[in-house]
C-alpha cells in the first residue's frame, strides 16, 4: 500500500505513541508486514510498490489504522433483547436477571442456528475493521452448552474465553457455591480445551471475591489466562483480585478507589473499557483520563452482547471514549488496536511492524481523528486479515 | 418486497404513529409506492409478487423503514476541522468563530473541488439511508461564493436553503447591518434562484431578532420559505420568531422557555433536534421529552458540518435521541423520517403509502428498534430511492 496520508504503526517514538508515518507504505508478505517506511524511501529501495508482481494498493489522502482488537465480546448467543432495551430506555433500570433470557434461548438453540448467527456478527465485526476478536461463552450455565459455546467460538477465533462464572443460573438459585463446584469442575474440564481463557464476574449480583477467586485458580491449574469482569456497577474486589492473579485484563473499572488505581498502575493487567455499555444502560462512564494519568495501560472493547451492549462498532467505541471518557483521539485508536492487543498479551497484532500480522483498515478518511470527528459513519472502506482482504 | 419483518408506513393508526405492518409487502411502480399491506393479502391479490414481471425482494425476517429525511445540513463546504475537533474534546469551548475557517477554504476551493467533496459526502448519506436531504449555504458569505454554494447544491437536492446570515463574515467586522443589507439584497436576489428555503442563525453571537426578521421577511418576499436556527446556545428569540414567521422548522431548540413550547405546540412549525452537535461539542442535548410531551412534532437531522458535528449518519441520531433526549425508538424513527418531510413541508416523502415516492430502506434488523438497540453498526442494508436502487 503506497501514498497513506497518515499511518498508525503504535510503534511508540516519543510524544507518539501511535508511532504516525505521512506519505507511508506498508509491504505485506506471506500475511506479515514485510516492511514500513515513507512512500518515497518504498519508491527508492528494494521495498519498491509491485515489486515481485504483488498488488498495489493507492491509499492516497486515506489513513491506514492497524485492524481493531476487540479483546470483550460475547458473541455466542441466540435470542433478541430489543425489547429489554426499549423499556430500559423509558425509565426501567438494568436488571442483571436479563442474561437469563439470553441463557434460555441459547441452550433451546441449535448448533446450527447459534453458529449462523455468530458468523453473521463476525462478519459484521470485520467489515467493521475488527480483525482480532475475543469470544467468551457464558449463555449456557450448563456443561453442555457451555462446552458448546466454547467449540463454536473456537470455530472463529483463537481467543475463546470460558465464562461458565457469568452469573448463577437459575436452577442453582441460592446456591452459588454449588454453581461454582460445577464451573471449577466438571464445566471447566469439558470446556477447558476450546479455550484459552477464564473469566468471571466478580460484582455484587454476580460472583463474591472468594468465589470468583476459587474460578481463576482453577482456571490457572487448568492452564488458561485469567480475565476479570470487575468494578463495574460499584466498588468491589474485582481489579484487586485481577491484579493479584496476574490477570491479562479486567473489564469495566468504573468504580476504582485509589488503591485500585495504584494496584493497576504497577502491575501488567490491562484496563479494559466498554463504553457501549454505559451508552446502552446509561451508566456512567469509567474515567478513563483518571487511569490513563496514573499510567495504567487503558483498552478499548466493545462487550458486544445482546443485553448490555448490542453493538459491535470499534469506530463507536473510540467515538465515545473520546466524548465521554476523556481519551484524546489518539489514544482512544491505540486503546483499541494496542491496547486490545495487550488485554490478550499478544504481540503480533494491534500494530503495523515488519512481522506482525497484516492487518490493516484503510479508512476513507485522511487521518485517524475522523473515527471520533465523524461519529457513526461508517469510514472503514478496506479490511485486510493476516494480508487477505476481507 | 414481500416478507418484510416489520415495516414501518408512517400512516398513524391509533396508538401506533408508526402505522407498523407484520409480514408486509410493498408494491412499487414508476418510483412510487403503488400498494402496501401483508404479505398474505398481496399474494391473494392482484398485487402478487412478481405480476407484471417486477423484480420481488425477499425481505424475510427484517425490517424496512422509509428513507431518512434528513432536513437539515451543511453539505457544501471545504476544508477539515478535525484539529479544532480534538482540541475541544480536550477542554477548549467552542468557538462560533470556527465557522470562519471553513468560510476561508470554502472561498478558496474550486467548484470541481465542491462539487467532489459534495457528492462524496451525498453519496455516504445515501449508503446510510437518507433518501431526501436538505443542503444549507452558508460558507461564503460574500455573493458570489454563496451563489456557487446555492447553485453546487442544486445539483444534488431539490431541498436548497439560502443561509447567507450564518455569521457575520470577518470584513463586516462590526457592521452586521451592512451585512444584512447585503444578504436581504443582491445576495438573495443572486442565491434565490437555486433555493427554496431562506434560514438564519437568530442566536447571541449571530444575528439579533430584529436582524433575523428581516433576513426572513426578505427570503419570503422572495417566494422563499422559512427555516431557523435557534435556541441552540441559550434562551432567545429564534423559537418566538420562527413561529411568528409561519417557518417550517426551528432548528436546535435546546433553551425554551414555556412560552417557546406553547408557542410551538400551538404551530405547525416542527422543532429539529440535531443531536450530533451535542455529541460533538459537549454540549447539553435538547430535551426532546418535554416537547413531545406539549405535542410539538418533533425532527431529527444531522446537522452535518465541518465544525460542530461532521456526521451524516440518522441511524446514530435515531440512537442518540434515545439514549439522550427521551424518545423511544418508535418516537425517533418517526422524527426521523416523517418528522423530517413535515421540517419540509412535503407529503411524498418519509411515509410508506400509496403514491409516496418509493424511498424504502431494508435494515439487516428485524425491527426498527435496533437503530437504537445496535448503536455505531451499520445496519442499512439496501435503499432505494424513487423506486431505484442506490
Amino acid at each position: 500500500m503506497t501514498g497513506i496520508a497518515e499511518l498508525t504503526t503504535n510503534a511508540a517514538v516519543a510524544g507518539d505513541p501511535c508511532g504516525t508515518i505521512r506519505d507511508a507504505a506498508v509491504r505485506v508478505h506471506a500475511g506479515r508486514v514485510a516492511w514500513v517506511g515513507t512512500t518515497d524511501a518504498a519508491t527508492s529501495s528494494a521495498h519498491r510498490p509491485g515489486r515481485d508482481g504483488l498488488p498495489v494498493v493507492d491509499a492516497a489522502g486515506r489513513a491506514v489504522v492497524p485492524g481493531f482488537v476487540d479483546s470483550h465480546s460475547h458473541l455466542v448467543f441466540a435470542g433478541d433483547r430489543a425489547d429489554e432495551f426499549a423499556a430500559r430506555m423509558a425509565g426501567r433500570s438494568y436488571a442483571a436477571g436479563g442474561i437469563r433470557t439470553t441463557v434460555a434461548a441459547t441452550r433451546a438453540a441449535s448448533d446450527d442456528d447459534l453458529r449462523r448467527r455468530l458468523r453473521a456478527l463476525v462478519d459484521e465485526c470485520r467489515a467493521q475493521g475488527t480483525t482480532t476478536l475475543e469470544i467468551k461463552t457464558g449463555y449456557g450455565l450448563d456443561v453442555e452448552t457451555e462446552t458448546r459455546l466454547a467449540r463454536l467460538a473456537a470455530e472463529v477465533t483463537e481467543e475463546v474465553t470460558f465464562l461458565g462464572a457469568h452469573v448463577v443460573p437459575a436452577e442453582f438459585a441460592g446456591r452459588p457455591d454449588d454453581y461454582i463446584a460445577l464451573v471449577t469442575g466438571a464445566m471447566l474440564e469439558a470446556a477447558a480445551p476450546f479455550a484459552r481463557w477464564i473469566d468471571v464476574f466478580c460484582e455484587d449480583g454476580a460472583f463474591t471475591a472468594d468465589q470468583s477467586r476459587r474460578v481463576l485458580d482453577a482456571g490457572r491449574a487448568r492452564g488458561l489466562g485469567i480475565r476479570v469482569h470487575g468494578n463495574q456497577l460499584g466498588y468491589g474486589a474485582g481489579v484487586a483480585l485481577a491484579v493479584a492473579s496476574g490477570a491479562a485484563a479486567v473489564d469495566h473499572c468504573t468504580y476504582l478507589t485509589d488503591d485500585d488505581l495504584s494496584a493497576l498502575a504497577a502491575s501488567t493487567t490491562v484496563a479494559t473499557l466498554l463504553p457501549g455499555v454505559e451508552f446502552s444502560t446509561r451508566q456512567p462512564y469509567p474515567d478513563a483520563r483518571r487511569l490513563l494519568d496514573a499510567g495504567v495501560t487503558v483498552a478499548l472493547a466493545s462487550d458486544c452482547n445482546p443485553g448490555s451492549s448490542f453493538t459491535s462498532s470499534m469506530p463507536l467505541m473510540i467515538a465515545l471514549a473520546v466524548r465521554e471518557m476523556g481519551m484524546t483521539p489518539a489514544e482512544a485508536v491505540w486503546a483499541a488496536t494496542a491496547g486490545g492487543a495487550r488485554a490478550l498479551r499478544r504481540t503480533d497484532v494491534g500494530r503495523i511492524a515488519p512481522g506482525a500480522r497484516a492487518d490493516l483498515v484503510l479508512l476513507e478518511a485522511p487521518s485517524r481523528v475522523h473515527l471520533a470527528y465523524r461519529p457513526g459513519v461508517p469510514l472503514v472502506r478496506r479490511v485486510w486479515k493476516d494480508g487477505v482482504e476481507v
